[in-house]
């Protein structure tokens, strides 16, 4: 038989989630036919329809597990290491802009495109919302920190002004991805560093 | 025969693209067929095709004029009725939030779910880029009648703001739609208003 012989369950459905993930980055939901993925991993359909008996349940395994830990990845976990949370938000920030491939910038925020596509479909609606709600909530937990260890003042409404780091962060790759430029990849970290400055003063 | 009689060329294509701009606002680009949109109208399939060849053309012309008329409606034509252009586009800007209909956060931008959905296609990347350089650009515009009238400071980095302005709307409905929650598109309207109030002081 031709079919490669993946004798780990985990790893099998690991590989198709990894799979997947890069087919609707590039293509999107609607865009990806299990079918491609299945010929791309040379697997039976059977041992795919294993794991994932329909194209949702595999679309929200990728939000529950590959999303949700990228978001805690790129945005969360990197902040522990910086003295002054605030710093350690705007540079971890800075660095994912720069760190973004040329050729990715047109592709955008894969949440965020999972967010536009398919926030109107109830099982994606509910699984995104939980993910943007922890992303919010994990951000406010390091503001937290941060009016704690005295680098925000007292007075400053941290819930108001973790959505509103969440909103810029997302917009950066929302704009950078609509205008084809990292320049307007910048744009929301610049005005947001401002913003913070602001407040603090 | 049973399909409606359109005499008109003009009203045809209006009417066609009145009707797919609906369904690809609910369903995407991507989830939307010709077919739908031939049986809703109750056209020809020869009277589509004559008007749309591909349902990239019927795209393309969402984006150049649907969707850029839109732009032009909604966020820069109002603006000129107000005295201090500043005001107006902030207040411009939560009378939108106000007005979207509940069933229609989840729906979120049409603008912003097309450059999510289709920005990676050539086609598409150009027609979407040029629409958000002008909305920046018309944007820049009000805020250089803004300055010249002593409502903004002179040193204020207008492309800049310009750009954080797009930004922040757009990412109201990002962020509406991904939360489905009205307060949460107030966010970014709130912080660009202190971050005005912020650059002016």
């Amino acid at each position: 038989m031709s079919n490669r012989n993946y004798r780990n369950p985990l790893e099998t459905r690991k590989n198709i989630l990894d799979v997947a993930f890069l087919e609707i980055y590039h293509h999107g939901f609607k865009g990806t036919s299990t079918n491609t993925i299945i010929e791309k991993m040379k697997l039976t359909r059977g041992a795919f329809f294993y794991h994932f008996p329909t194209k949702e349940d595999l679309g929200y395994a990728l939000v529950d597990e590959v999303l949700k830990n990228m978001i805690l990845d790129r945005w969360i976990q990197p902040i522990s290491i910086f003295k002054n949370p605030i710093h350690g938000i705007l540079k971890n920030y800075a660095k994912l802009i720069e760190a973004q491939e040329d050729a990715h910038i047109l592709c955008g925020c894969p949440l965020n495109n999972l967010v536009q596509e398919m926030a109107d479909q109830p099982g994606f609606q509910k699984r995104i919302q939980a993910i943007m709600e922890l992303w919010v909530q994990e951000t406010k937990k390091i503001l937290e920190k941060a009016k704690r260890e005295g680098f925000l003042k007292k007075e400053i409404d941290l819930k108001h002004l973790a959505e509103f780091i969440v909103a810029c962060q997302e917009s950066s790759y929302s704009m950078g991805k609509a205008l084809n430029s990292r320049n307007a990849m910048k744009t929301p970290h610049k005005a947001l560093s401002q913003y913070i400055d602001f407040l603090n003063q």
